[in-house]
């Protein structure tokens, strides 16, 4: 073969993986993911695991190609929803919403286009925009971790309890908590918020320390109020607290549950990587035309020694 | 390099292969799917559906190994689930009960050996043994079929009505149509069973076409018993019948929404690719961790011409 004949087949078969390549471009069904930025510890989480997701569902389905944008306020998302609607088609929206009230009008024009919706966590204000919705149940995080505490505690006992900020979440955790502690003789002695803020739940706990003389256990909602509690608890010295117990599954809670530590053996789940579920299930709409509108409630099993692996994410920053 | 030197390399290589083949069969999840055979249409559904998502997801997933049993009746169900926890180490069971009665006992057996329960359509006696649950909403079919018609019937006019087989499913059908039906002014004229059967839906329309003069539609409550009804309506020559709806979005109904049917312009989904659905899900839990324990309540938003390619699967023979 000369070199013009080689030269000439080489540009006829560049021209075609050329071809080949813009339709597969084109081809791709593109899946658009808005998520909060990593402004805290369970966001961080939400954006490793939608990270996660991308590089696993493009492994997975080459006919899928997933976008994904990190917005720091609520304003920035809508504007977000704008130049990810303006440059490209978009199949499918799957969106952690910073604020119900903010995206509600935004998600319902990129709607109004034809794209399948996906909402995660937060609702928006009108349910029937979404086509998917995928949500933790707080009510489960709080009535399976106390009757958890209660079958350790024999059904008897005087606990503290932390609240988080004042908000639906909270409250259903709450209540999920105390419609089970209410059927025992375990006594609540105080309940107050701490914000979900690792420090204030410090000073609450310091508080409660003070006030009390005897706790057998504390719950405080949210593990990273436990790291607070867990800190004024060790320097306060007193050794009658049995339990201490949080909720979300966070790394370092998960760890200490995998290392059989005596007064947090156990944690709850509110994953952040539920937006890795709402990413995979929306591919299995577009890839294999399975059907997923509707509501996916997702449960909150005790995390024991046990499964602690399955909810271990050694790598993730939450 | 000389003969025996590469010889020997081959052999080390292919040592090598070897072992890499047998460790990563070793490695495999494996995701065991039991459901009833093709005893009819909808199952006919589950079959081809659940093969579908067996060669797409062991294409995307190399880590994951599907194993698919068929079966012809509960009893053989049982004996299914014995050989496929007897032979192997099984990491999930998703499963179509074929009775709730009769496999809730086997089922908990195969989750107290540690295997991940997903359960789709009929629920277990014991909702306690599932971790994912997957299901369609019957109220939401009957709801959102009755809404349609309503609209389309300007709120007025006189109806009748088949029931399938006295069952859970069937009255949720029929809460869901009746509830939306009682707030217009349409009468229903007749509602009996016709136990989802084509035959018997044909004979029923005939004994409702001889009984009343004048009929503005007919709710068939299931695509099968539509087809019977539709040729009742053929073969007495009436013309004032301005619609004929069905549900659970049978390929045939489907195709008639696609070519516009006046009579049929729309169907609502029962699809038997929520096997899919569950199955997907399960493998993304064991490919990607994403959290799918809780439940899936599948909408039946209704089938347009707009949408009805995406409900379609010409392959499938329901």
């Amino acid at each position: 073969m000369n070199t013009i004949t080689r030269t000439a087949l080489l540009s006829v078969s560049l021209a075609a993986l050329g071809a080949t390549g813009a339709m597969a471009q084109e081809d791709k069904t593109v899946i658009a993911v808005s998520i909060p930025a990593a402004t805290h510890g369970w966001t961080g989480g939400v954006v490793y695991h939608a990270e996660q997701a991308e590089q696993e569902i493009e492994a997975a389905f080459p006919d899928i190609d997933i976008v994904l944008k990190t917005s720091p306020s609520a304003t920035a998302q809508v504007s977000a929803l704008e130049d990810l609607t303006a440059s490209q088609d978009i199949a499918a929206l799957v969106i952690l919403p910073f604020t119900s009230e903010e995206l509600t009008g935004p998600v319902e024009q990129v709607k109004a286009g034809g794209t399948f919706i996906t909402v995660v966590d937060r609702g928006l204000t009108d349910p029937a925009i979404q086509d998917l919705y995928v949500a933790g149940n707080n009510i489960a995080v709080g009535a399976n971790t106390a009757e958890y505490l209660a079958e350790q505690l024999g059904g008897e006992g005087e606990i503290v309890v932390l609240r988080g900020i004042p908000t639906v979440i909270d409250d259903e955790r709450i209540q999920g908590f105390t419609e089970v502690i209410d059927g025992t003789n375990i006594k609540i002695l105080d309940i107050q918020y701490a914000n979900w803020n690792q420090d204030e739940a410090f000073t609450l706990m310091q508080d409660y320390l003070a006030k009390y003389p005897h706790i057998d256990a504390v719950w405080a909602n949210d593990d990273d109020m436990l790291l607070g509690v867990l800190e004024a608890i060790e320097q306060s010295g007193r050794t009658e607290i049995r339990y201490a117990l949080g909720g979300n599954g966070m790394k370092d809670v998960i760890e200490m549950v995998m290392a059989n530590d005596p007064v947090t053996p156990v944690s709850t789940p509110y994953p952040p990587s539920m937006i890795k579920t709402a990413i995979y299930m929306t591919a299995a709409q577009f890839h294999g035309q399975a059907p997923v509108r509707g509501t996916v409630l997702l449960d909150a099993p005790l995390i024991t020694p046990e499964n602690a692996e399955q909810f271990y994410f050694p790598d993730s920053p939450f």
